[in-house]
C-alpha cells in the first residue's frame, strides 16, 4: 500500500495520561497533555473523567485536536481523568478498539488506558471465554478490564491479581472510585512517569506530556510497581515481583520525544551518544554528515561531533506530509519519496556524504534517499544507521512489520548495501548501542537479537486466528 | 426540546431481522428488509453476517440508507445474517448501544439483535457484576450477550437458561455457528414472524419486512418459543413455559406498518375496526370525519364508514418534515405544528369536524391541531381518539414518556378537552378496543390500565441510577 | 440508475421566498417558510439577508433542516431576506449552481432567487460572452444577475430591461438596497404570491409557505408584474406587457402542495375535480378505487366520489423511503418498487380495482404497481391517470425526462396498457382537464400537446453543448 | 484568538502550478506538485484540467491530500492543467474565493490560478462595476477573470491588456484553449519558474514543486514576461515593460521551501548567509547557538558557522502541532507555546544562549520562548533575528498583520527586548540583509522600510469597505 511506502518507521501503539487533581479542569489538562503525546498515536484519542461515582467519556478517531472541541470537553466533569492516544492499523476497527475503555463494575466505574501488548493474551482470552465471558473486540484492553472486574477484593488487590496472571508489556492508567492507579509491568517494557502539579499528581507515558501543564517530574514508576493517586497524594507499592528488567531500547532510539527523560536519561542526549558511538564504530572517509530529518537529526549531530566532520542539512522534509491514498503512476514513481524529501544540491554537489538515519525497518526508503543524494550531486553516499539491524518482530507493543518484511531478516549487510546502492553501509553494534546508553543490561533488544524476555510463540498464530473470528469488523 | 414538540408519538425501540440462506447475498437481502422495518427505528442500523466461523459487522447512526453503501455491504459475507434498526433517545450513546452486538465466545461468534426491554435487568446486571463481569453500556443487549455466553451446554440450552432468568419483553434474533435462532419471550410482548424464501428461512419483527425479498409468511413465533434456522430448514421448540399472553396492543394501534399481519390479524384492518368501534362508542353530531395523517388515517376511515359521515382530508402533512433544532421565536410559535400540518380550508369552512387520531400521549399537538382546524374555518371540532387514555408508562420496550408527562395521567377527560379546546373529546374504551381487536384477553394494556403483566417496580429507579454511573457517555 | 427507478415523478427546480420585515428575525422566518417549500427542491437551500448595505449569505446541499443551524442562522442579520430550495440533477454542480446568487454591484448588493427556465438562455449567454463577460456556471441565475447588474437606471428600470430581453419561465425574488422585488414572467409560467404579516410583506412560490409565519394571502403576482417591498409597504407595476397567459398545469396536477392556492384555486380542490372528471370520462366496471399514495390520493378521492365506488387504501407507502444507491440483485429485483409500496391484500382480494395516479412519466413504476395489486389478490386492475399522456419535454423549469424516455412519446395507449399489464388504461383528456380546472385557456399544456408558448428549439442542443464546456465540474 | 497565538508567522496567500503535457496524467502530476507547494497554503486546493474544449474542475477546503482522492482525480481529464493551494483567513469565505477560478468565455474555457495581490484592485473593481459587471466575491481572481474575458483579441493580447491595467503583485497561471500561460507582474514580486518534463513543460511558484514530477528547471519567468506552453513547446514574450524590480525578500527569509531556487539563489543558502551576516553584525558573548525550529534552523546554522560557537538544539518542536480551538485556562496559560515547543534542559543548563529566529511579526511567541529557555536553565538568552524589524504591512500578497499588531511598528528595540525579557536583542540590518542576498537592489523591502514600490493608499480602507458589502458570507 502506497501510504506506508513513504515511511519506514515502526509504530508505537499508544500514549497514556492520567491525573487526580480536585479543583482543576481535568479534561482540559488531559487534552493539552495528550497533545504532547500525539507522537505515540495519531489514529484516535479519548478521555474519561469522573468524580468517582459518575464517569464521562468521549473518544473518536483522528488527532487529539480533531476529536475534542469545547462542546464535548465541557461534558467531561470530575476531579480525575485518564486519556489515551492511539495508533491503529485498520480503519474499521478503530472505534471498536478505542481507548480508554470504560465499564460499570460492582465497585463503581472502571476506565483503562493501556500501552503495551500482553504476550499471553491468547491464554488469558481463553480463560475468560471458558468462564463464559464473551469478548467484543480483539484488544488487550478488554481482557484487562475483565480480569480486573472479575477479581476479588479492593482495586489494589484486583490489580495485583491481574499482574499475577499477565505476561508481556503493559503500562496502565486506571480510573476507579478509589482514585487513579498507574501500573507498570514487572519487566518495565514501556515507560510510565509520575509528576506533580499544584492541585495533585499526574501520570504519563513520557515526561514531555508534563510540559503543557507545568508538571514537575517526581519519579519514573519502576517495574512491577503500582502507584495510586488520591486525596492523600500518591502512594507506591510493589504490585508484582520485578522480573529481569527489559526496557524497550527503541523508546530511546526513535519513539520517545527527544525532550522526554526515560530511565533517568535525556532521550535527546542518548540519541547524540548513539551517533557518537556510531562514528567511533563506523567512520567513513567523507566530507559531510547529513541527517535523515527529523528523527535522524540528533544521531547525525552526535556523529558529526565525534567525527569532526561538518554537520550539514542535505535533505529538506516537506512539513505538510500526510497520508495520501493517491497512487503515483510509473511516470511518477519517484514521487513517493520525493513527496517527503528533497535534496539540497548546493550542499551536496561533489561531496562525499555520510547519511545518518536512526533505524532501517523494511528498507524501502533508504534506497530512494541514497539515489536522491546522488541526484543532488553527492560524489559518494555512506549510510550509517544508529541502531543494530532489526531482524525480529516486536511482541511488546510495537508494530514494526512482519518478520518477512524486515530487510535485515532476509538480507546480509552487503545485500542491503547493494539494495540501497550505498557506497558503504554500517549499523551500530548492540554492544556499542548499550555503551552509548550507558547500560550493560536491563533493556529489551529482542528486535535486534531475537532474545525475547518472555515466551511469545503463540502470539502470531493467535493473532491470525483471532482476526478470523472477527472478520473485517 | 423543540424537535419533540411537533410529534406526540411513542417510540418503538427496534426492528429486527435475520435469515439463513446459503447462496443468497444475505447482507443485501437484510439491507432491503431493514428498509421495510425503518418505521421501528430511525436512529441507527446494523448488520452482522457470518459463515459460522468468521463474522462481519457494520453498524452506524442514521437511516438504513445512510448507514450502508455498496462498499461496506460488500464486506458482509456469509450465508446467514442478523440486522437491526434502532431508535435512541440520546445522540452520544447511540454507538455504544448500537446493535447487533457481536462477540467472540468459546463457541464461536455470537451476534444478538434485540427488541424489547428486560424488566428484571437490574437484578440480572447485578448478578453479572457479582460474577465480576464489567458492563460497558446501559443496554439490555449486553446483559443478554453475557447471560448467553456464560451459560453451559449448546446454544439451544444456553438460550433456555437465559429464558429461565429473564423477565420482560424480548424478541431476539441470534447468529451463532449453529445457525440463526429466533426467541420470543413467554409473554409474547413483541412480535416475531417466520418466513420462507427460495434459499431458506427468514425472521422479522413484522411481516412487512418480507415484502422486499418476496418471502412468504410461515407462522408467527409463539410466546416462549425458540426457532432455529439452519441447513435442515427450521425447527421450533418451546424454550420456556408460556406465561399469560400479553401482546402489546400498541403494535396494532400505532407501531406496526399497516400492511403487516400481527397475531393473525391485518394491522390495517384492526385500525379500521378501532375506528368503527370508536364511532359506535362516541358518535358526534357533525358533518365530516377528518384524520390526523398519516397514522390516524385508517382509524378515521373506519369511523367514517361506521358513522356514515363523509371522510375528508382536512389537514395536509408536510412530507419532508424532519428533525429541526431551530427554535421558533414567540412570533413564530405557531410554526411548530404548522411545520408539520396545514389546514385545507375549503373542506373545513363552516363544517362540524370530527378529527380522529390514533392516540394522545403528551397532548402537546392536539391543541394546536384543533386550533388549526378552527383557523381553517371549522364550526365545531370534535376530537376522537382510537385508543383509551394513556396513563401509565411502558416498561416493555416502548419509549412513551415519563408518567408525569402523560396528559391523561394528570388531567381528567374534561380537563384535557379544555386543554385542547375541543368541542367534545372521547377516547375508545378498553373493552371496546379489545372488541375491535376481537380478543378478550392475551394483550398487554398496561399503559391504559396500569395492570402490568410482570413486576417492574425497580425499573425506573434503576434507570436513573444507572445513568448516573455512565454519565453523558 | 436505481434510485430513480422507484420514482416516476417530474422534478420542480425550485421554491423561492422573500420578505421585507423590519423588527422580525427575517432569517428564522425564511427558514420556517423554506421548510414549507421543501417539496419544490430537496437538494439544496440558501438564505441571503441584508440591511440594504451589508449582505449575509449561507447556502448548502441537502434539506433545509440539514443546511441551517442556530449558529449559521445567527449570522444572517438584516430586515429583508430571500431564500431558495433547489432540486439538482448532478451532485458535483450543486454548489456551483446553488442559490440565492449574491453579488456586489455599483448599486449595492444584489441577491437573486429564481424559479423557472429561460428559453432564450443561449442567446442571452452569447450576448454576455460577446460583451466579454465570462460565465462561471451553467445556471440561468448567473445570466439574470449579469443582465440586471449590467443594465442602466435604478433597480426597477434594470428589471424592466431584463424583462424586455428574457424569454421563458421566471419567477424571481431579488434583494437590493432598494428593497425586495418580486418578478413574474409575462406568460406567468411559474407561481408567485404576495402575503402580509404584521411587520411587512412576504413573497413565495406558493401560499403554503405562509403557514409557518402566519402570513395572509394578499394576491398572486400577475404575469409581467413587478412587486416591490420596502418601508412603504408594497407597490406593483407592470414590468412587461403580458403575453398570452401560460400557467403550468402541472403545478395543479402534481407539484404544488395541496394546501396552496394557485391561480385563485385550491390545489386540493382542483385535484379532486380532476379525479371526478376522470371518472366521468373513463369509468370502469370495478369494485373499489385505490390511490397511488400520496400524490394520487386527492385524485382518487374525487374519482371515488364521482363514480360512487368505495375509496379504499390498497397500497401502503413506506414513510421512510429515501434515496438508496444499493443495487438489488436479480433475486431482489422486485425490491425496487416494494421498498416504496406494499399491497393491502385484505382490501384487494377478489376485487376489481381502479388504481388512480396523478401522472405517468417514464412508466417504470406503473407496471410493478399493477403486478403488486394482482399479487395482493386483485381480480382486475384498471389504471386511471388524472392527466393526459405526457409526450413532450418541458423547457419551462421542470425536469421531466428526455423525450425518448417519456413512455407516451413512444408507445400507443394500447402498448402502454400491455407494458404495464393493466386490464384497462385511460388518461384524462386535455379538454377534460381544463374543464376540471374551470379554465378554457391561459395554461401551458405543452408537455401534453407539444404546443410550446414560446420558441425553444435551441435549448436542448445548447444544454448539451454547454455541459461540454464545463465538464463534470 | 488562541490558535494564532502559538504561531508568529506571516502567511503566504498561495501556491500555483500548471502544465501542458499530452500523454501524461496531468491531474495526478498536478496533485503531487501541489503536495510540494503545500507550505504556500493549507486551507484549500483545486485543480482544473482541459483538452482545450472541455474543462474539468475539483476544488475544496483543507490540505491537498484531503481535497483529492482517486475518484475525483479520475474525472480530471485532458492534456493541460492548473492547480492552486490557498491560505485563507475566514472559514466561510473559503469556498467562494477558492481557486482556480473557471469560467466559460466566448473564446472557450478560462481557468486562473493567482498568487499575489492587486494594489489597484479598488479601481479595477470599480471599473468593472461601472461596466455593469456584478462581482460575486472579494477576490482579485474574479477581477482578473473579468478583465481577461472582457478584453479583445486573442488570449495573448488579452493578457497584455490586463497587464496594462493591473498594478501590484501577480504571478498567474492561465488555462485556455490556446494552451497554458504563465504571467509575472512587471515588478516581479512573486516567483514563477518554468520546468521541463519528458512530455512537455510545467510552471510553478517554486522549483521545489518540480521534485515530485522530476521536472528540470528551465528558467525563472522574468518581470513582465508571459510564457505560453502549447504543442510547440514554450515561448516567452515581454507582456509589459518591466518596472524597477521588486522581488519579495520574505520569500527568501521565510516563505519559500529551502530546497527551492529563487532569483537564481538557493533559498537554503541565502538563509545560512543571512545567519552569517547576523553573526557579523550582532555577535554576542555566549556559549551556544540555538534555532527556533524549523524555520530558524538554517539561519542559526549560519550564525553558528560564522560565530564559531557550537550549534545546538535547545527547543524541541511538536511535529503534530495543528490548529486547536480549545482555550487554555489561566492555569494552563503556559500551554499555548508549550504545545509547540519544549526546552532541552540538558543542552541549556548554565549556558549563555543565542536564540536565532527568522523573523518577529507580532512578537507574541518570542517572550514565552525566552522564558522557556530560562526555565530550561539558560543563564542568559540573547535573541537574534535574521531580518530587520517588520514595521509596515504588506500589500503584495502576504498576510502579516495589521500595522497596529506589528510589534516593531509600535515599540523601540529596547522596549521589545524588555517585552520579551531577553538579555539582548538584535535584528539584521536592511543593508546587511541585502549583502547576504548579494543584491543591492531589485528587492521589495517595504515591510521593513515602508518604501512601497507602488501606490497602495486606498487598499486597507477599501478592504474594510468591501467586507462591509459581503458581510460574513
Amino acid at each position: 500500500m502506497f501510504p506506508y511506502e513513504i515511511d519506514d518507521k515502526p509504530k508505537e501503539e499508544c500514549g497514556i495520561f492520567g491525573l487526580f487533581a480536585p479543583g482543576l479542569d481535568v479534561a482540559r489538562t488531559t487534552y493539552f497533555s495528550l497533545y504532547a503525546l500525539q507522537h505515540r498515536g495519531q489514529e484516535g484519542a479519548g478521555i474519561v473523567t469522573s468524580d468517582g461515582q459518575v464517569a464521562h467519556i468521549h473518544k473518536g478517531t483522528g488527532l487529539v485536536a480533531q476529536v475534542f472541541n469545547e462542546e464535548n470537553l465541557s461534558h467531561l466533569k470530575g476531579h480525575m481523568a485518564v486519556g489515551h492516544t492511539r495508533y491503529s492499523t485498520t480503519g474499521s476497527s478503530v472505534m471498536r478498539n478505542a481507548q480508554p475503555y470504560l465499564i460499570e463494575t460492582l465497585h463503581g466505574p472502571l476506565a483503562v488506558a493501556h500501552n503495551g501488548n500482553l504476550t499471553n493474551a491468547p491464554s488469558l482470552r481463553n480463560n475468560l471465554l471458558q468462564r463464559g465471558i464473551g469478548l467484543s473486540s480483539s484488544s488487550d484492553t478488554e481482557i484487562i478490564v475483565h480480569l480486573l472486574s472479575g477479581a476479588g477484593g479492593d482495586w489494589m488487590s484486583r490489580i495485583r491479581t491481574f499482574m499475577a496472571q499477565a505476561e508481556g508489556a503493559y503500562s496502565l492508567i486506571l480510573l476507579t472510585r478509589d482514585g487513579i492507579f498507574g501500573v507498570r509491568d514487572p519487566w518495565g517494557f514501556r515507560p510510565l512517569v509520575l509528576g506533580k502539579i499544584d492541585e495533585g499528581y499526574v501520570l504519563a507515558s513520557e515526561s514531555c506530556a508534563f510540559s503543557t501543564s507545568g508538571a514537575e517530574i517526581v519519579r519514573e514508576i519502576m517495574p512491577g510497581e503500582i502507584v495510586r493517586l488520591d486525596e492523600e497524594g500518591y502512594s507506591v507499592v510493589q504490585g508484582a515481583h520485578p522480573q529481569a528488567r527489559a526496557f524497550c531500547t527503541f523508546e530511546h532510539i526513535y519513539f520517545a520525544r527527544p525532550d522526554s527523560v526515560l530511565d533517568g536519561k535525556s532521550v535527546h542526549h542518548v540519541r547524540q551518544a548513539l551517533g557518537r558511538q556510531l562514528a567511533r564504530e563506523a567512520p567513513a572517509d567523507a566530507d559531510i554528515v547529513v541527517p535523515v530529518p527529523d528523527s535522524g537529526t540528533p544521531h547525525a549531530i552526535g556523529y558529526a561531533q565525534e567525527s569532526g566532520l561538518p554537520y550539514t542539512e542535505g535533505l529538506i522534509k516537506n512539513r505538510y506530509i500526510g497520508r495520501t491514498f493517491i497512487q503515483p503512476t510509473d511516470r511518477l514513481r519517484r514521487a513517493s519519496v520525493a513527496m517527503k524529501f528533497n535534496p539540497l544540491a548546493e550542499n551536496l554537489v561533489g561531496q562525499r556524504v555520510i547519511i545518518v538515519d536512526d533505524s532501517i525497518v523494511r528498507g524501502n526508503t533508504s534506497g530512494p534517499l541514497v539515489q536522491m543524494l546522488r541526484d543532488g550531486g553527492a560524489a559518494e553516499v555512506h549510510m550509517r544507521v544508529a541502531c543494530p539491524p532489526i531482524k525480529f518482530p516486536c511482541f511488546m507493543g510495537v508494530d514494526m512489520a512482519l518478520q518477512t518484511e524486515l530487510i535485515a531478516a532476509t538480507k546480509s549487510l552487503e545485500e542491503i548495501r547493494q539494495h540501497i546502492n550505498a557506497d558503504s553501509l554500517a549499523y551500530l553494534s548492540v554492544k556499542g548501542m548499550m555503551h552509548a546508553i550507558r547500560e550493560s543490561d536491563g533493556y529489551c533488544n529482542a528486535c535486534f537479537t531475537g532474545d525475547y524476555p518472555i515466551n511469545v510463540q503463540l502470539q502470531l498464530q493467535d493473532k491470525a486466528q483471532f482476526q478470523q473470528v472477527f472478520g473485517i469488523g
